[in-house]
């Protein structure tokens, strides 16, 4: 589902950063919607994913019953899948629910030394 | 009474942080009502905890007495009995008593080095 | 006159903060009110201060003449004496006289490696 | 249950704001705990209400299941069946359930002119 | 499906206000989700709306295609029909799309003189 | 170029806002690109103005040499020939350009009396 | 010195304004620099002033020594001369000199009805 | 296309910064604008980069198709192909498309040890 | 002229910060006054400095003339002469003139481990 | 140009930080006014610069045409050589032109370890 392309730059260092606010699913037990920002940052290797694939891909768990922490390691899972990076972080910062907001950092291999120290995109810019 | 399910990545290094600023318990003193956020971060071994079973456990607190050092420490050593994490840290907010606030800090284990400076939740988020 | 409690998880290592922002004695030259936000940060030993008793401890300066270096560090030796912590800090932020404000940060013992880069209490919190 | 006293400056027109961020009930439907923050404001007629029968009556709540809409307006009109104030406004801010947050804003009476333009307490405070 | 009471406190002069900021529907052009934060103000008639079955009726636009202006316009119109309320205003700030944000407010009735003045919540509170 | 709808609910008063932050038209002396955020706030007549049709009418001015002040008036021109407003302001904030910034604001039409106050959108919102 | 050119919509309502944080001059007395932001908001009436040769007008004063109530009130005087405004005030923010910071604010003619309540720019906008 | 001249200071060891917020091209998919604000910060070698060819460079992707990941390690290459850099980072901040905002940011070289810790450029600065 | 009295606690390590924002003297070369926020910041070793005695020190300078460099040199110079500290730091922040600002930070001693990472005191703004 | 006086405590490590936000030369291109901010920092060794000759100084690009990175070379090159300091960094902010900013930042020599974490000065201060 999620498309790729040859890095076009394999011989570069670099961080790609997306960031999502409007991801939402629903709850395995109550089927009421779950909602999150996803945020994605990764030292790409042999493949980039493409955007608007990554944005359908998301969109794919619209109407699909979820808990926290297996969608957003699964996301991770997908992607890694897809892109085989040298290093890559996914967190999912879901909205209040009963009172209590939960945040999933899942990370997966080395982040390349060159990229030590890179500011985290901040959101939302000036559009 | 905290509903665990198996780890759905147990080959991830990953944090899981639920925030819920909602939690009362009464002053075992003199009966009054006190009132905490409580923080809880963990890196799972094998389960992780529910979300509703956790909100119901920090809501049968609700009217019985406790000590701000030992109610924190309990719910650390509830959490940790049930989920057996690689790292888990419990803080206590509590609210001005006698023109005082009271900070409580728990940690088990050892963090995995994979996740080193992942931000804390910013709380609250878009909800 | 500090009441002391065991610790009730002497096995755990943790940090407790208590921020007392309504402290006043009196200046031992002039007579006039002086006035201060007292924090304490502790990791607790064998026992643990009780914070009614603390409470009162702190507004027994209320009337008596005290230099800020001197009324910290007893505050700290005081503490220190009832509960014997693993490490503690004592910081007396004092209000502005003649123009000039005074801060005085008095430490014991040595931090445990697994409490660092516990944040300090955010004051005031949400009440 | 709510104390009052004498109004002791009668001849003065002024304003009373009392803010409890720590009210708590209980939702009706589910029984599971509800969370606000009261804001009551007041220009005293005869009589003001005394603060720590204030306290408890927001406490006696605790443990009742009320709508929103509804216990907002019951607390206003408690109090001004207490004290008949010239004017009175009670505002109740209750957390997010369900991804929706409510506030309820009840008023009594008429502002008197000389009272126009005082600003709400900004809470928190330094303590 | 807005399910009404008849207001507890027909006799008060007071404001009810909302905020939802998880609202999603779809654009009916090209299937793609919009999302936006709903914003509801009313002085109750002789009748409030049920706040779960408002979050269910939100709910129910999560699947359907609606153009900004007219999705304010109907959950206006649906409330209005409900509860008749004396004064009310719908606010969809819809996220960005092409690198426009658009906001529709929409009002109906009359503001109650009492109720002038009286400030938008503050999203998010507490929790 | 601009697509109109009837207005689905003429008999509603209600104000629409659209910002957008990605207008960029070239300079008619220089040739070298300009930058601005426009904005439009109208309150709807007889028709509306579709968003995809606005995206693309103000892409149109891409690669064309307008002065300032002309490239508002005749976006607000157009607009208003498009749709015949009840009121409509159109808000040109320019980057600097030779160390000044300008900014440029027309007024088309009457503000219903029951749209007074009603906030302009703070962009950006949640994304 | 400052061109001007036919107000191309005489016939609508509007505002330009203009700041130049870039402004300075002489001091008369002793030769040495002073710096300015000048902020420059007019209707338009037969005549629209152009930004570049506006530019160059306020960098004519560089090297020339001037007082700040004269200086301020000169550029509003020749810019009035140039395009005959309906409404004009020109604002000239000093920096400090001595210690003190003065402002000199400007105006010229009646500000149209229509355009009460246009806000100012806010400086610096995206760039 | 991209204008360089020797380096005025080979010997010394400084940092170059240049903030652009107004960057442009195409979606190379759907021909609609992209809009980003690229940094650029270098430690020069041998050459700088003159920063109207910079300019007009960044101009030329105006009307040309691109990927987020790969314009901006082609702007990088560019440029490390003009100057041959010790070190250069180049960061492109692309606004949200579909509700995701990308951030990619590639490096070349090894900062010098003397230039660690400079801080990045705060924009936008007084004008 | 600066008192000192013994150090009440020479077996504890501690820190002492007073800072003093009404600094005062004269320009040695026009004779216009100057002014600055005093920072001190210090370990003591066998003696304290009284504060009365401080402000009077401070004090002093009024009508002197001082270079910046040296005085605040000399005011660290002086403690340090009084005192004999373990770690010392002397900070002059002095207000534009000019349109330059200058501040000086002197350090004398080596700081003890054990207080590594104290917060400076938060003094509301820079005088 | 600049000048120098005999570092009044050679013996002592300390650092001297001047910020200039009013500079302003010509564009050596366009002949156009530049404006930058300039920061000093120093360690002194055997001399200090005296202000009002730095002010002089660099009042003296007035109306001279200076590339960015090359004027910022130039004052860190001549302040270098008439006071041969231990350590130093200039650091230029220049205003935007053509909707860039640049930053250029020059060090020299070795910043002393003593000096280490020493904050940069907040500008704007007080006046």
């Amino acid at each position: 589902m999620i498309e790729v392309f040859p890095n076009p730059h394999p011989d570069r260092t670099y961080l790609v950063e997306s960031v999502a606010p409007e991801f939402t699913c629903l709850c395995p037990r109550t089927g009421q919607p779950d909602f999150a920002t996803i945020r994605v940052r990764y030292a790409p290797g042999k493949s980039c994913f493409e955007l608007k694939s990554f944005k359908l891909f998301l969109g794919s768990f619209r109407n699909e019953g979820h808990f926290h922490e297996d969608v957003t390691n699964r996301i991770l899972a997908e992607l890694v899948a897809a892109v085989d990076p040298v290093w890559m972080e996914v967190r999912g910062e879901f909205h209040v629910r009963g009172g209590i907001a939960t945040t999933v950092t899942v990370r997966h291999g080395t982040l390349p030394a060159a990229l030590a120290g890179v500011e985290p995109a901040v959101w939302p810019g000036p559009s």
